[in-house]
């Protein structure tokens, strides 16, 4: 059973901080293997790899090859069923289309003291994108994490895939193919995230690596972290349905299974004003949940992290969901689009009835990559910005520097920093 | 002397790459310290705050009070040199009217098959700026952090800044007044960043941590990541100065120093295809170290750390600059902004004699927090941006879930999300 919270309890308020407050993760201390795996890497290069694979993915990277060959991606792409391929090919289109209107655009001009001031973006050279292996490698991660790299311009997109007993998964494989990478990589672990931070003799260095994976993985990313560039250590997935009495208590059970489903430290949470809707949707997840594949890993997330909060009015929500700020938001309302104008926390939010958060997982065109465990309230998903970087641009001419030298040297001066000071005052002869 | 590498050299490849992976810091172990002071502060709030400011900082914030009142500001103001003041208006005015400029857009538009997408950029509730003590307490550096945050709309902008002896200076204190920094604190350390990140009795917690500070500092806000948001932490600052045979050698050696005055861990380097030049730059430098009040610090920097490049012409430099990825680069040469046009990564570029660098720190309107490190690989300079996050937005009718819903269900159906395809197919009924 999920935990019921009312606004109308005298406590509500304790409970809901205290809701907030719970942790879903068991903390995992994975810090001194992780860097004696990194230490490894960078002082025996592939020759660590292939050790560490055999150890921990059973597989003989010495007869297999570290590279995937794209004669294997060609392969992969040609063995899966039309209609996937088509649905992927769909995917993909969307995802591009989407994304190419997030392409930051360049600034210069000269202002009212004859300073020409502005940016330019670049993309980064090269990306290092982490695909989980076993059954949590998703061709659609693959997709939502490479496409934006290419729309970004990224001329060196490099993946690395784990392959357990030399197993990948041929979807993945093609998933790579259709979006581009560019090099892959059948290695997987904290191992992969240091040969993309420090390079071996066979994988070069990249500069940025994003994509989800194990505590080890996380770890790794968070200790290469400066060396290179990383996204965000994401953590177990949720959603949040904001949904009044008119709502379809199945379709939210629905969603709301589809985000249990995940994981069982997934968290899915329904907020609504009205009790009879609670207690449908409480009974439709329990039908549900009588035939579903993953009902194990679905009944234990609804069971430990599940809520259901009932509100006075769905206005009175609105500060509950900047406090929850979920990756994902569904409103199920006849005033969604207000009740959406007013959320200021959430990484994505899907209005009305007919946008359940599964079409932002493969086919929107939005990315699915977002920002879990409230850092919606500081963070955002994965975009086109994530593969570049801004570089400011100043030019000043000498009757320029005349008008904004003196207060330059002013402060260099209370700052004593003279020869701050000095490489002004030298130019104006001041 | 500083290191002089030349391109003609047999082995400049190894030389360079030697150069590039030089360390100019030590790395201090202080993690358990942090551990253990982060600990304290959640467990005793302002309790803490006392008692470590009583040991770090010789400190009786019990008679002096943990916030700094408005009163204490508005008198740091007034006690000001008005010429100072004056400076410090100026600075922001032009900090703030280039920020504003930064601001994004929202989106939302409906694709050819009726899907809403957009997105809505909302800022950051509450930001914490962490201001170092003593010597390195940079009103500049108030400005630089606080006015972007005030452009993004941040509601709370929150300083803390030690007060080692009691004693805070006033410059920062204007500058916080200036810059409109809603409440500061007077704490430190990793216990403020700690305070910031967990709240206590009197600071109430933030959701993202930025501003320069020691190893300490930088480390509690590594730990504290993913709790609130961090910006980069930064390393020692570094000037690229790229320099064809007609530029004036006195004022590259003034902008060299100028940087190398920051910290001996500080960087400047200067590539030119003269070596007319570069033997002028350097007995520049001699000469002007003699009577530079900082020149302890200044000629340690450019003893150790500092380093002249000789290259055949200044295009072929433009590979070496991308290696470096300055955190500044200046270029003085007929050619510069061509040349600024082929450079990828770099935090800056000041393009022409006229625009020291030192403009940039203070002035000229764009930010001076920085990629450092060879960060400008992956990484941008601080912006509006960073105090805002994106919201994306999708919004389907019946129509564009029958068109969007067989490609998700059927992706679905291959990542054995079950009950992914059934939020989708429960509303098509397919």
């Amino acid at each position: 059973m999920p935990i019921r919270l009312s606004t109308e309890q005298s406590d509500f308020s304790e409970r809901f901080t205290a809701f907030l407050g719970s942790k879903r993760e068991a903390s995992v201390d994975v810090q001194d293997q992780v860097a004696a795996i990194i230490a490894d890497v960078r002082a025996r290069g592939d020759r660590a790899l292939i050790d560490l694979s055999r150890t921990f993915d059973r597989v003989d990277l010495e007869v297999l090859g570290l590279r995937v060959t794209d004669a294997e991606l060609d392969a992969a792409l040609v063995s899966i069923p039309a209609d996937t391929r088509e649905a992927l090919v769909f995917a993909k289109g969307r995802i591009e289309s989407h994304h190419a209107r997030q392409k930051p655009t360049d600034d210069s001009y000269t202002d009212s003291a004859g300073v020409v001031l502005g940016h330019r973006w670049t993309s980064v050279d090269a990306v290092g994108l982490y695909v989980p292996g076993g059954t949590a490698a998703y061709p659609s991660s693959v997709l939502m994490n490479a496409v934006p790299a290419q729309v970004a311009g990224v001329p060196r997109i490099v993946m690395v895939v784990p392959a357990p007993d030399g197993e990948i998964a041929p979807l993945v494989l093609a998933a790579a193919r259709l979006a581009g990478v560019h090099e892959v990589y059948r290695v997987g672990g904290a191992q992969a995230v240091a040969a993309l931070a420090y390079g071996t003799q066979t994988i070069k260095p990249v500069d940025k690596i994003v994509g989800p994976g194990n505590a080890y993985v996380a770890a790794a990313k968070r200790q290469v972290f400066g060396k290179v560039g990383i996204d965000m250590v994401a953590g177990p997935s949720e959603v949040l349905i904001l949904a009044d009495g008119e709502a379809n208590s199945d379709w939210i059970a629905a969603d709301l299974l589809a985000q249990a489903e995940h994981d069982t430290a997934a968290q899915s949470i329904l907020i609504t004003d009205s009790p009879a809707l609670a207690d449908a949707v409480e009974k439709a997840v329990e039908g549900m949940l009588l035939n579903l594949p993953r009902a194990a890993i679905a009944s234990a997330s609804w069971r430990d992290h599940g809520a259901i909060i009932l509100v006075e009015s769905l206005a009175a929500a609105i500060p509950l969901v900047d406090r929850l700020a979920p990756e994902h938001l569904e409103i199920h309302a006849a005033a969604a689009e207000d009740l959406a104008a007013e959320v200021r926390h959430a990484g994505a939010i899907f209005i009305g009835a007919f946008t359940p958060e599964a079409i932002g997982d493969y086919v929107g065109g939005t990315n699915h990559v977002l920002p879990t465990a409230r850092s919606a309230r500081f963070s955002s998903g994965l975009s086109v910005l994530d593969f570049m970087k801004r570089t400011s641009i100043l030019k000043l001419d000498a009757d320029a520097l005349e008008k904004l030298g003196p207060a330059a040297v002013r402060l260099a001066g209370v700052e004593r920093l003279d020869a701050h000071g000095r490489s002004v005052s030298i130019r104006t002869n001041r």
